[in-house]
């Protein structure tokens, strides 16, 4: 048996090696837009969105294979037919394409379907995951979203970071999404100042997904631009060709023409602060 | 004794004949910047600051005179000394003023010397004053500005504005600066998404502090682009002509330089968005 | 005109002599159970309520002449005629009486009809109240229930109450009353841990409000028996003789037989911890 | 491949069987004593607490094997070593022993060491989790204890239980350990109103986990006794032979003596509800 330093040293070395000549997520003077339903749920479905967020000139698409919902009665997510569609999706349009790891069962299936793993604002303490993501990303040259936990102070965040590099050296995007406040108004608080903050503190870029927190489509555009003016590295946001048709958190996603009005909006602010949208 | 509907009433008709040829705090089409100390010290430290930002080509002035502070043993302000210096400006500037109104028994005094009361929000549900501002606001056609309390819902704010509306017709802003959550890093998290929120709701005009919000200088540029990013009406932010000497809040204030340096900023974001800074 | 320091120091001599020989509010090996309506609405409401109170043997009657409530247009309370029925209860009965004092403008009209001024939850960081009551509370020798800022830290709730004892030494009691958090299934959320807290910060004596805490009137005897568990010196709770028929807080207010069940089962509790109801 | 409906029913129908016989780890008119370390340290650490347990006259021991901490380079567990040393406790003082699980990957291992399967507060919404949980205690018939997120609201808490219950027909008791507000005199806020919020809405058992919750032993007694008097079905409670020496949470374990005057305390509530102590 293998001692576990010096796997973690090889692994370690391995990744480093492979991200030399990599395409980050997030690149210095870019905006990188990430779009797309919370849930796949056809092949039509996340075709017609795929081709939308193409024509708009992004690069990264979003979509939901297994979902991780409240209720065990609520519509779960397509599982492996929806890697499948992600992977469809790769080859026709040239997307990367990002998706949610809910389990550490799964790690290994899902990096053979996407670019960049996402970690659930329900699993960010979720130590266990972290760890078997870190070393699958850093064997597959995968990049790695971690969402702030709801409740979940900076610090923890930073913590839980750690718990994916001290295994491999793989690109970790930050992504706030709202914390849980007294107010009900919106579904969560997005805490912009995490930005600055998180910019203080460390070198990890960070980006901001508006839908979560808000939880209603008619904020998302105002809350897109707040983000891009603080500083933020990016956006994830739920788009879906017919918001009022979807399985899963229709009343926050944005339907087509509402997201190239968010594109429109976001270069305006970008050009402000020397930045291109991607 | 005056039957107390009818004297609602004529205060209602005083107030709104004032009202017709004023200037109001907000104006479409603008971006209200409203700088200055949290504590007034002294003529010499409110007449720098009031030169700065007269230069800076801005219209309004803040500074406290009367401090409710945590401790009965901080500093509590110069009081009526502070009111005098504040008129002064006004003559010698041509600024206009702002300061907080903590007591009933002196809404009448400060109402005589400055331009908008404040209240702040450790007093958006004293009732009882904010029915006297209303009414001496009515009188004296004085503009309000309404803190969030840090811990009220933004129902419970629009029903504040209420306690000060249903006496006279007077314009009131609402403030966001900042609810009490989990999170240490940051004074209060700054909640921007109250600004869509409030517009949706009213038809209320909302301006952000970002100084109490987050509680450090450096994160009061970036919070405030996205301020203004977002849709506010405006700012109101703590500068001081030497932070590192203020008998208060010194920590979050913004010298002369990073105010100018704000200005900049601001005025290229409001450029995108069909604004002009004041 | 006499020198601040001056006064200060006088009324604290004046009031130390009267509180010599003086009853205290909470006595050393007894609970004080302070019960009665939200608001008084009448006469008939307030004696038949205090009939109960007294059968029970009880010693404190409680009822809101002024109420600060969320919006302008609920009911206000009966103001000085509720007060006039106050004086008749302590006439008739012999019960002390306690109730909320909102605005410095009332203090002393309040101090001379009751035993006890309370101060809310929305008025703890109402710094000029507090100075005023503490004045006139030292005048007078009047006891002061200060009840915790929904949001308001622990260290907070200590400073404010210097606001008080700063003017004179009167009996200042808190009372936890609930704190806002994101839990909706209760008004409010309990913080009991607050009664061991203060235990260890001062030698406050602590009481607890369960009625405003959780709003529903069967949460109240559970939580009350908590109370005394851990280590309270008495309640505040709402009792009325027709709860649907309030005018305020009925849904969380005990009727006559739930407020005996509550002192038949606190008196248990008690017993336990060597303590008497009273 | 045996379709999923029929798996789940066939493990409903075993766990259903195996359960008609079995002592529940809640009983009727009982109060149930959880008691240990957070960590396992050592077997003479186990040892010697089990002793202290087992004298007291309780039935239960807590030990952690698998730690999720906030930072990986913070003490991790014994792992294998310390299900073994649970184990042998059992041979040694038949107490039955409580664990916590942490990865889908080692739920069997851990089951077959340990009477009930404990889910930790960051992992309550870890769904690939308690669905594993779920199917393992229902084949090998363990109970559940599933510990409240520190941001669930009392509906989401509810509906997780459902991801284990909708698998099989194991015995879940929920756990209360305290939730994340803005006070930061305790580590976090023990919602006692959980308890009667719970007893309404559903059939659930309900214990306390006092340590947690406070994070300071001196407030552990106080808010254990409240916790009976409020109507909970027993403690999850942190005791060390040592506490000073503690590799984990030292600060809010309790020390033998502090155990036996915490149970001394407990015996007496409990009386007063007709209940005793386990």
């Amino acid at each position: 048996m293998e001692d576990k330093k010096e796997k973690i040293k090889k692994i370690k070395n391995d990744s480093k090696n492979k991200l030399i000549s990599d395409e980050k997520l997030i690149k210095e003077g870019y905006i990188t837009i990430i779009a797309g339903p919370c849930a796949i749920e056809s092949w039509e479905q996340l075709d017609a969105g795929a081709r939308v967020i193409k024509d708009l000139g992004l690069s990264y698409m979003r979509g939901g294979a297994y979902k991780p919902r409240t209720s065990p009665y609520s519509f779960q997510g397509l599982k492996e037919e929806g890697l499948k569609y992600l992977k469809e999706i790769n080859a026709k349009y040239g997307l990367k394409t990002v998706t949610e790891v809910t389990d550490t069962e799964n790690v290994e299936i899902i990096a053979e379907s996407v670019d960049v793993l996402q970690i659930g604002t329900r699993n960010m303490s979720n130590f266990a995951l972290l760890e078997k993501i870190g070393r699958v990303a850093g064997e597959k040259n995968k990049k790695v979203i971690l969402k702030r936990g709801w409740a979940a102070s900076i610090k923890e965040w930073l913590l839980a970071v750690e718990y994916i590099t001290h295994i491999a050296d793989v690109e970790v995007v930050l992504c706030e999404r709202g914390i849980r406040t007294f107010e009900t108004s919106t579904r969560f608080t997005l805490d912009l100042s995490a930005v600055p903050v998180i910019k203080k503190l460390s070198k990890l870029p960070i980006i901001i997904d508006p839908s979560h927190a808000v939880g209603q489509s008619d904020l998302v555009i105002p809350m897109s631009r707040a983000a891009i003016a603080v500083g933020a590295d990016g956006l994830l946001v739920e788009a879906h060709i017919s918001p009022d048709k979807a399985l899963c958190d229709g009343q926050q996603s944005l339907n087509a023409k509402e997201l190239m009005e968010l594109v429109r909006q976001l270069k305006n602010i970008a050009g402000v602060i020397g930045k291109k949208i991607r």
